[in-house]
């Protein structure tokens, strides 16, 4: 029996900000994630705790987080990369804490100038500090470039799912699976969460996947069918790779929404408040590129959500 | 055990070029055939057997034609709406037929003239012809508007399943499924290809998938699933549907071969000599768009296809 309901975690605000030139007006953030909010989104990745001078995007994350957590029914979820940042987010008020374990020692490094061996004794480091500070706060690892690396090519799958055991080991309460540069295939998606499950069962986290070769809905079905329940997307498709110019990046929230929804699984958002909430973010960023195929297409005639105002 | 090689049918020079306002210049489309072919495709769709006054852009579909079945191990492919349509068709040396049925009165109307009850009769009597006069020819029937209309709205799955059984009863060697206007969803793909699996055993044909709101290849990935082996694609995704301004039309040829490779499934189908297609279907339509993320991205880092070599 496959899950009737999914959870999708908007990552825009965190990883599509994170990956344009431009810097958001945090006043713009707000009224997006406001907006995103209103859609019916559970759970939003609103900002990374890292040095302003390294990604002065983020440099309001504080002032991101305290606004989110105002608003009723939210999970906040903030990343960091260690446990300085850990300390901030805690003290801004977040929900969940996600932390980037990659699964390739060479993209570990250009990305944390860690190890994936020391990454796993970070994510032990603010699990102690969580249960010691913020018990109730939750802590997610995701293994970056778990599908594959533009620096290192192909990954071993028993590294992964090594390595995602070592997090939950660790501490972490969830373990997801990030296709970080849009290596993935559906074959794939389906071994390595299987295998996942099989190792940490209701561990066993999100699927983050990139469209950046068009293959990020088929290979969140394929996660779908092996029992996942929770899908990162971003509006817009919001964060692009940077090697990969002109191919977008993350999964669309918009048509992520659609296909769930139009297979009859619940997502708890209202599509068309989803396609409004583009306009902050588009206000916010002008002249950056935003994708998706079911806003320019519509909705199907006769496509109804109406449980959602049952 | 599912399959581990498909069918790629590229349906650009037909499905694609009728959608588009321009007429490519026949020398334009015989180079892009000759690259389609030159790329592996074994399957090609060349042109739909219409008078000229209603499609210009297929004035010259006896010369493709003519030029098409000159091409090693290539099974060419038209359109054919009529028993008029038919018999140019055979004149010119098709190797394969296909007759598009709409289960959709209203889009039927529209497209054809015809009722759905009236087309099945056009089946049978170009089922007729063929045995009468090229045996060998294969006839396809397509039910368009299988997963909805923009008409009419939902289509009943009982209505589509009825029709593909009246158009084998009628002849057709294979009925395909079509959506036509991209509305459909994995769940009701793998529900409807499963149930006309059941009626037609070995005669269930191909998947005609849209990406008009972005879920071409996930649709995709659902009938295969279901064991479906032949999948009609259009390089560049050339197609647009008139209901859906700006968004793609056909699900893109080089994204479906890139998922279906990644996976290990075998397409025959040489991906960099697929994107070189390319080349000759920009040359004849100046100012066209044509999408896919795959092009754009290149192929990932180790990425090998080198059974085709060997």
């Amino acid at each position: 029996m496959l899950p009737t309901e999914i959870l999708l975690s908007e990552v825009g605000p965190r990883d599509g900000l994170q990956s344009v030139r431009a810097t958001m007006p945090t006043a713009d953030k707000l009224r997006w994630i406001d907006a995103l909010h209103a859609a019916g989104l559970r759970e939003i990745e609103v900002a990374s705790f890292v040095p302003a001078r390294l990604l002065p995007q983020m440099a309001d994350a504080a002032e991101v987080v305290r606004h989110a957590v105002t608003l009723p029914g939210l999970t906040v979820m903030a990343l960091v990369p260690n446990r300085r940042g850990a300390e901030a987010a805690l003290a801004a008020g977040v929900h969940k804490l996600t932390m980037p374990v990659s699964a390739s020692p060479a993209h570990s490094l250009a990305n944390v100038r860690k190890t994936p061996q020391e990454m796993v004794e970070e994510v032990r480091a603010i699990a102690d500090l969580r249960r010691d500070t913020a018990p109730q706060v939750r802590l997610e690892a995701g293994i970056s470039t778990a599908f594959g690396c533009t620096l290192q090519g192909t990954v071993p799958e028993d590294e992964v799912i090594r390595l995602a055991v070592q997090c939950a080991q660790a501490g972490a309460d969830e373990v997801g699976l990030s296709d970080t540069v849009g290596y993935a295939n559906p074959a794939q998606v389906r071994r390595l969460f299987r295998r996942l499950r099989a190792e940490l069962g209701d561990r066993a986290g999100a699927a983050h996947m990139h469209n950046t070769r068009g293959l990020g809905l088929a290979n969140c079905l394929a996660a779908y069918d092996e029992g996942v329940t929770t899908f990162d997307a971003s509006l817009g498709g919001l964060g692009g790779c940077p090697y990969a110019p002109g191919a977008s990046g993350n999964v669309v929230t918009e048509d992520l929404v659609f296909m769930f929804e139009a297979m009859g699984v619940r997502t708890g958002i209202d599509l068309e408040r989803l396609i409004a909430a583009r306009a902050p973010l588009v206000a916010g960023l002008p002249g950056e590129p935003v994708y998706g195929m079911t806003p320019e297409a519509g909705l199907p005639k006769n496509f109804s959500q109406e449980y959602l105002r049952a």
